[in-house]
């Protein structure tokens, strides 16, 4: 809503002068969080919650107070329990129980371009489904490619061609990491690497496996925080957009 | 070149049995380098010479060897030295002193969409030109705001609507590295954050910087390693190549 | 008690030869701590108790051993059980859940300079509890700011002008603490930052933030150890206690 | 200079239109550098220039532009060289070698309350130098003890009285910093603890002397970065500002 | 035994001769591990056992092992269950809750010189037990001073006159570890350091502790692993035993 | 299977087209996991199950995907619940609760030549017996040497001859690992140095034990990760596979 | 020598007393040295010189003192300047520079299989060439493949076939090693990895490559410590001699 | 000397004023330094001159002071250079280039019991001469024993005899430090064990190497710093004080 509009629902009784006050200020104070309401302006995206270490109530105020905004709200890191919680309580919602996310008023994905989700291993799935329902949520189409490490690395040349129509790919890996360098050795578009805290020793939660991707000896890579499924999905998904504006004038040109 | 045109070019003599075999292959033996000829064809971008650690006779052989192939060369971590030296032996070449790069046959930088490099201090500088110099030479447009850091912020505010124009934002910074959460949190394009190792202590080499960035409570930042402003403005040349795509029509639409 | 009352009431019988002692030693000696009963001539505050890994007994013959000196009480990291028992032992005490502290005898807050405290996120408020009901037992004016971090900076702007009025402010931050480099970017008192564990991966269970905000480009800022809202309050009391001193006569002048 | 005042300059012909934009900005654009012009304001102190890094080149522009505004100048980390040929350049200023930093306008320390300045060993004079001319140019107090650490503690003891009297104390050590704790559990004013790089093997570069005083067993200690004088100063600085001002009217209630 | 005492009792039939052979060669192979048998003799302690993630049924079997040798037997980190549980198998045996130790056949401490166990805080009085029970059980006089750290530095010097009679000094503490500096500054005996894994966050679970004592600005400290009393404990009695040889001639002549 | 076959057998009907596409592609996809099928013929060894984060059904259904192969299956890093109900899906398999192993068509060790597995103390039991089961699955002759640690350096001696004995030495040790130094500097055969998380406090879970091993004085020394049995025994079986076949003539000679 | 040897050279007067005594003893006292000569005998290989930090004059005593030996002698870490003035000293001695070796007596290499050493780029390469001049030195045939790093994979694959004829592979890789993960998942014989310190900022001086292959998703790797090629060309050798002891009946049998 | 002699000597005029006042307080001001001149009355040494990191002027002032003590003076950390000068300053003094001591009044090393100094390996001994010149210079008998590390650990048994009869032991190792645990479980004195620098990757600085010995599977170890040969010696004089009174009536005894 822009300025006029805001006033304007406040003269015609819309809104309230509190509510008024909000929609200028851009933000909602509750009683323990102080809600972002211009973030879909600024971002692109609205207000993502970030469920670890909330409670149910806190996660339910949260959602009830951005519903009436329109935007898909998605919640992120919330486990089983709330998760079932949540969909009995916003029924037009959905858990996700691998990704741990539940969301409400999800798009439809119907990009064009896509995001590919690639994993080195089974263990890498629960982050990389995180990515992916987050892409999704906010209308992007994903294609995943499971489980195609470096350990057998034919399992990847047999996947190659079609990860390579990816506008943006994220490379999801534990241990060493070495897929995200063999990958980004092979494709022209930008790789998202997220390091997983799968391993042991060595492996040092994850951090081995951050540090290594981050001095990745290919050109291409940026990085995102261990385990990182979202952020990686929310940067992907703003380049997607971009190669999605592309996309159709080509479109036009195909028909 | 593909392998029609080897073959056709070996068979009229104008290569050698040994160049048509490192065509076909993919790359050239030299006595202490194996370089990467099919780079450009998987990866959009030719070889890049990693200069650090090689001698001036090395760079030298190697810049030699990539020439005929017609595409820019990019040299990295060139002292001043060697890249005046280098000015020598290829009088069509340019060193860029601050960015501590050698280029040959750059691009014009031509595109419309233009990438955005944004310091928090002076002494990120000489990063931020490696980055602004790699966008260049292969063809991009960058625009530059140097030092506007947030213990000044309206530096940045004077700057932001310039700054969010931008395709994708490298956003390079030292000690705490906190200018990267402040601009991830006000635009909605990419943001890739470079951490430098600027500040002394508890700065930990830009270790600190690094593990904050990864760590930032805003949305839409990929890192990469520390100092590696060629590394971001590699990834940044993908995404604005997509957003350079999408502009087009738009242009004609414009005319 | 100076020498001469100690050795006034022993005479006088009101003290035993072993109480005499302690007093003029300056501390006490239970089966498994020493008390120190000269901290608030010294320190300007009385003991604090650590709660954290002291049984519920310990905890109560420490408070039983304190309260005769008539200072206010501050038991500090007591989990809900031992606060809930500790309130049936001492019911003149109060449990704070959030703050996860008990307090006896506490002041009422009258100062007029006050203490501001700010957090970056809702993970950060029970840290700003201690901290706030610290200053608050020892009879200091407390104003809460929470959730206003850095990635919706516009909560922050909103909430500047009040508080640039506090003494001093408490800055608390998890992540990557980019909230003090901000804050403190912004105002003329000293701030004191505490990071909070709240992160994962790199964030180092709050590492990164600690030595994120040491390194902070903004002047003007301190840093306690992860999580210490008690220690940000001590040494908060302390300056506000200055400015304190300073207020009253200008109150006077402005009377 | 507030914006009328600016307006009516540029009127009058004293400023030029570039001026007043940068007035009015509260920054202006060197080539390589965006000085801070509204930080006193903002801050109660100008900006403060950080030598590390910079060229004699660099410094000398930004000292001739801070100049004019007719506030102290502070340089720090100037090393001899280059502090020396400051003074040349600016025969107004003063060049302190021990402290390595490069002052212009100074005040004269008038304060009545004051800073102490503590130190651990020999080696901390340095950072206590930088610590002790940060605070005297921006006009405090300031009283040094040097030398006193806890291997021989009665050194402390004998001195003791006198740093009672400080408003607040800067308490600076390297190698595992037992000084900042000790200190603490005697005085009731707040003590800023600054870690140095003093030590070897197990001393970590003066990281376990930082992490040391962060886990300090004693109450009343904030810390700032590794051989931080000057940090510590700018916030003792802002707290002997209060102390100062209580101090005012007890003078009078003396005459 | 002597070889000789060996034989012998071979020849009697008092041994078989796998007994023989294990005597022989100073160990025996029980199915899980292989028992010193020779230890007493070359290092003057006898087999002491580890209790930590060995079950019940592995101390009992190594006691029952241990037990025909005559010696006391030592058995560090027992847990309440297992303590108890071992109190029934030998009922001749001890358990000592506090320091998690159970003892068999102990001597009683009858040296006239002494060990001195001194901890900071009531949190490290668990690893103290385990130092003095230790110690006690081969025999050595113990004195415990504990809950006396720098905070309150005045609890220290209550003590110091006794503490100084040690032949040696076992000092505890967790947090900063300040306590071994002062103390070591104001004795003429070795003192062994102890660091204990109390505190949080920059404490680095006993690590920061670990590093500050190693570099310590006092002379005369050594240091062991966190929360090892027992290692401690180990040290100072082969030092107590040479001051205890020292001690009884001049006893004789004060007689 | 070669080409040939797989094509011979799918005309035959033996084979479904997913079946040959499968053994062609070289790996079966599952819904969670994409099994490599041509591990054996690339690496000597079949494909591996590592059991730690994979659900009991996950496990299941991979041992029925590899069991057709023909090969000897291990799952390692399995549980006691998980082995036992895998015990009963697969009557022919074996649980190996100490070595957390469950196998399946495991080879009866036949070779002549023998690794050595050797450990420091009884706590580095599990982690030989993961390495000995692995060796033994694969068909190798293993001998164990456990608790043969330098604090007791005579119990190493009397069993040197039969290690030297050894085409190859695993050796296991956590702590300070000291035992590997002495033995690689006492034979003439490869040792594979294991550390195990076997410590506390300055041993890190193992990381001072890996370190220290990579930095050990003797040379003839490779290490794996931290626990990591399994990896210990692949290489070398690698290795006595050579010393295998190298046997046999020598044995021809002795008959 | 067996012992009788030496007694029997005594007896004729080729031995002094002390000479017969080292001989016995197994090692000789320099003054600044304990040369051990019975190393061959225990290890298979004779005493190596470990260079660096050693003066010119040290090293040449060691020689001179090895020599009489008539082993293969090995100095490494020898610089340019010291390398030159050895090879004055010792003219029968060769210095291979990029190596940093100094080696005297070297065997011809011979064997028939061989081992193969790869690297990942052209700053891996003098660790390398220590790896593979300290294998030829003691007899063992060396096949070099340099810069074949997984940022344009082909170049692998090219030498694939090649390096998989090796009875062992040394691998070297700097930045994130995933050369050593993707080639062990292609070969069937021992692969030892090799970190170099080659890399900027997140490698950590090679520690992030340490790690990182040491938590490397293929199996039989093992590792050692970083820029160790002597290490690795060590334990190379001898599983290299075991496969040419299983060579030579073959050959006959090829004859 | 003692308040009497003091003020004995103040009258006659033999002390001034200032000079009294020094002797009472205990500690002496220089313009740099607080000297300790109690420390032998406290600690049963004399002050010593850490000489790193002061210049010459003022170590020359430091000696100065100290010389009318009467005590003999131990200046460590003094390079080549500065120990030169100081030989000249003071003639009488001797300065130890080995070792980088400058000593003046050195008491001959006249005790009956010794200390014996042990290192691994030859990179050693610079550390293990500060450790002999420090306990020399305090009149104790010190037995050097080096280069007896555990790859040739025939050696160190060669001399084992010879060091059991020590009072306490100082073992100095750089890499993994093995040699510490294998001598601490064949003797049965205290041993101080010092981690030296010596090593490279892994090895961290010798913190890989100061970790491995806390962490040592063997009793009787306590540790310093990294090359803190003077710390080791100063705890082994105050052991070995202990054993040298135990040894007098023995020495009677035998005559």
């Amino acid at each position: 809503m822009d300025l006029e509009q805001i006033l304007s629902l406040l003269q015609a009784g819309s809104l309230s002068v509190q509510e008024a006050k909000d929609q200028i200020q851009g933000f909602q104070d509750l009683e323990f969080a102080s809600l972002d309401l211009a973030r879909e302006k600024r971002n692109g995206y609205p207000e993502v919650v970030y469920g670890e270490g909330k409670s149910l109530e806190q996660i339910q105020a949260i959602i009830e107070t951005l519903l009436p905004q329109g935007n898909p709200i998605l919640t992120t890191r919330v486990n089983e329990e709330k998760g079932k919680a949540l969909a009995v309580c916003f029924p037009q919602g959905i858990y996700h129980p691998l990704a741990r996310c539940f969301t409400v008023l999800a798009q439809a994905p119907e990009t064009r371009s896509f995001i590919a989700v690639v994993t080195a291993g089974t263990s890498d799935v629960p982050v990389a489904e995180e990515a992916a329902v987050t892409a999704e949520t906010f209308g992007h189409r994903v294609e995943r490619f499971y489980d195609v490490g470096v350990a057998g690395i034919h399992r990847l040349f047999a996947k190659l061609e079609q990860i390579r129509k990816a506008s943006v790919i994220i490379a999801i890996a534990g241990m060493e990491g070495a897929l995200v360098s063999v990958l980004a050795g092979l494709v022209d578009v930008p790789v998202i690497a997220v390091p997983t805290s799968v391993g042991y020793g060595s492996n040092l939660q994850g951090l081995t496996t951050l540090m290594s991707m981050l001095t990745s000896c290919s050109s291409g890579v940026t990085v995102v925080n261990i385990d990182n499924g979202f952020g990686a999905a929310y940067s992907a998904t703003m380049i997607n957009h971009l190669a999605e504006e592309s996309h159709h004038p080509h479109d036009k040109e195909e028909d």
